[in-house]
C-alpha cells in the first residue's frame, strides 16, 4: 500500500473514441486526467487505445460464426478472425481503471465504440450464456473494474430531468454495455463541468482496496 | 393513381444491417417484405444498399472538417471525403419509404447502422443548424418520408413496459436519429411478430395521398 491507500500498482486502459484529433474535449479531458493522475501515482501503467483514430471493425458472419464455435474446435482462420478482439478483451481484463474519452455523436456512441463494445461483449470471454438461469441467461464473467466517463456533447439537457433525457442514448447505453466490461461502478464527467483532480481523487477513491 | 389509391411509383430503399447473410432473421424479413410489395406493386423501385456486408466507415476527423466547409469552398480532396455520404444521402432523399431490416447488437444498433446514420445526418444536406432557433437550433431538411423497421433480437421484454425496457438503447435512438431522415412516421415490427401482408398493407397506406 502506498500514501493514497491503494494498491501498488493501478493499470488505466484509457480508451480515446473521438474521430478528432486536434479541438477535441475528450481527448483534452483524457490527457488531463492521465497527466494529473501519474503527478500523483507516476508508477501506475497507462494503456492507450485509440479508437476515434483506427476504429475497429463491425464484427462481421465469419467472427460471429467464430466466436460460437467452442475454443478447442477453432480452425487456424476463426482464430485470427477473433484476433483483434482476443487483443481489446486482453486491454480490459487487464484494466483496473478503464478511462472512456466519448463524445456524443448523433445522440448516441460514435461508431467506433459501438464496434469496440461489439468486439469486446463475446460469449464465454466476457460473458456466459446458460438457458438454466432463466429470464436473465447472461452473465458478465468479468468484475471489479471502474469505469470513468469524459464525454462531451454539442446540446444541452441530456441529464436526468433535461429537456433532451429522452434523447440521451449515449450515457444508459455505455452503462447497460459497462456491466459485460466488468465495470462495478462508473462515473461520468461533462466537458465544462470536470475537474480533473476531483475525477483523479474520486476514481483513486474507488480503487482503494 | 392506381388501384391502391397511392401515387404511381413509390421508390423503397432497402437498408439490410445485419452481419449475417446466412440464418439472419431481419434478412429474411426485409425479403419478404419486399417480395410481398412487388406482387401488389410490381412497377415499384426498390433500392438496396447493404450496409451489414459492407459497413460505411466511421467518420474521420477530415470527414468532419469536409463537411463543416461551405459546399462552394470545398477541396477536390474534400469532396471526395464525403462522395460515399453524398451518395447514401441521395439513397436517403430518393426514398419514399425506408426499409430498415436491423438485428439488436449489445443493446443498441450494429456499429454498421450508426456509421450509417453518422455519415448521413450531415450539416446543410439533412439538418440545417441556426442559433437564431434558441434552444433547438437543429432541424431536419428532408420530410415526407416512411420508416418501416423491421427488426430482431436475441432476448425478450424490450417493448414499452417490457422488464428490458430500460435496456432498448435500439428502438429509442432509431427513433431520435430518423427525424433527420425526414421520417414523418415510423412503423416497427419484430420477429415473430411479423406478417408481411399487413406490413406492407399498412406501409402503403401511409405513403397514399
Amino acid at each position: 500500500m502506498n500514501r493514497l491507500g491503494v494498491r501498488n500498482m493501478i493499470t488505466i486502459l484509457r480508451i480515446d473514441v473521438s474521430a478528432r484529433k486536434e479541438r477535441s474535449l475528450t481527448r483534452e479531458l483524457s490527457r488531463r486526467f492521465i497527466d494529473e493522475w501519474l503527478k500523483q501515482r507516476p508508477s501506475d501503467k497507462i494503456v492507450q487505445r485509440d479508437i476515434g483514430l483506427n476504429p475497429p471493425p463491425a464484427v462481421s458472419e465469419d467472427w460471429i460464426a467464430a466466436a460460437f464455435t467452442p475454443e478447442e474446435e477453432r480452425t487456424k482462420a476463426e482464430q485470427a478472425t477473433l484476433q483483434f478482439s482476443d487483443t481489446l478483451i486482453d486491454e480490459v481484463e487487464g484494466a483496473d481503471i478503464i478511462l472512456l474519452g466519448v463524445p456524443m455523436y448523433n445522440y448516441g456512441m460514435p461508431a467506433a465504440l459501438k464496434a469496440w463494445f461489439d468486439q469486446v461483449i463475446r460469449v464465454n470471454k466476457t460473458f456466459s450464456f446458460d438457458l438454466a438461469r432463466g429470464d436473465e441467461p447472461l452473465e458478465p464473467i468479468l468484475s471489479g473494474k471502474h469505469l470513468v466517463i469524459l464525454s462531451s456533447r454539442g446540446e444541452f439537457g441530456f441529464e436526468p430531468g433535461g429537456v433532451r433525457e429522452h434523447r440521451n442514448h449515449l450515457d444508459p447505453h455505455i452503462r447497460t454495455c459497462a456491466k459485460f466490461l466488468g465495470a462495478v461502478d462508473d462515473q461520468h464527467y461533462r466537458s465544462g463541468h470536470f475537474i480533473p483532480q476531483v475525477a483523479v481523487s474520486c476514481s483513486a477513491a474507488t480503487v482503494s482496496v
